[in-house]
């Protein structure tokens, strides 16, 4: 269990999402999802966790209300992890540590995967940190606010 | 150490860097790091890690040539870690991950921290996954495309 009361009970959103996230399996198993990789052996093959911390993690998950548990799609016995709602809203993160690795991770002539959007069949546009009215941001300009959080 | 051989010799970019940042710990200091910390002992402070911990982290993002160490700003005997260019490109990183932590990690009524750009004053706009033509992209309809890394 990485869920790390530490790290959830603060104002940063940050920490309250890595006392979550903040693990490489459980960021693995996020990649699976979006790659549409839904059963626990096929998990374990792609992401090579052992089956014990392939089952903390996925617990931690639905817990989470990140992914959950449907039964599945073709009948059989198995049960498959599916991406809530909730969950699909972190596709920028996944996206965005991606989109690092390409650029900042491989050798020239080196073979790596991108991602495609499968109806346009165009690339994906690189994730820019703007303001509000598009402006590309600074990061060494940002500065934190406390707010109250409003309903919905 | 967090490095692992195993994620770093694929073809998928994510596992790449999950390889070197899937760690609540070298979040936390990446975080840090955009939030303009720089010195050991403050980040000691504000990641709560322990010491042969912070060390470790630390050293794992200078070899990634995430951060790199500076004389201190004021002239103490006292290194700085700061972002380097390559490190600055994990923005969206850490702005996607406290987007999603704000608007799913607080109750209605909780204080929490938002970014807002120094320069023009105004809040950061959603980061939102689209393809190159600017239109929104389903996660549930993209594809996976094996290339080869181009010079540059």
């Amino acid at each position: 269990m990485i869920y790390d009361e530490k790290f959830v009970n603060t104002e940063c959103p940050v920490a309250r999402v890595v006392g979550i996230l903040g693990d490489k399996w459980s960021l693995m198993i996020l990649r699976d999802a979006f790659d549409g990789i839904r059963r626990f052996s096929d998990l374990q093959k792609s992401t090579g966790a052992a089956k014990n911390i392939l089952a903390d993690r996925l617990k931690n998950l639905v817990n989470a209300e990140i992914l959950e548990l449907k039964p599945a799609a073709n009948g059989s016995a198995y049960s498959e992890y599916h991406l809530t709602e909730k969950g699909r809203g972190l596709f920028p993160v996944i996206v965005s540590l991606r989109q690092w690795g390409e650029e900042n991770m491989f050798a020239t002539g080196e073979t790596h995967s991108v991602l495609v959007d499968g109806q346009s069949g165009q690339k994906l546009e690189k994730l820019l940190v703007r303001d509000v009215k598009g402006n590309s941001v600074d990061s060494s300009l940002v500065i934190r606010k406390r707010v109250v959080k409003k309903k919905g």
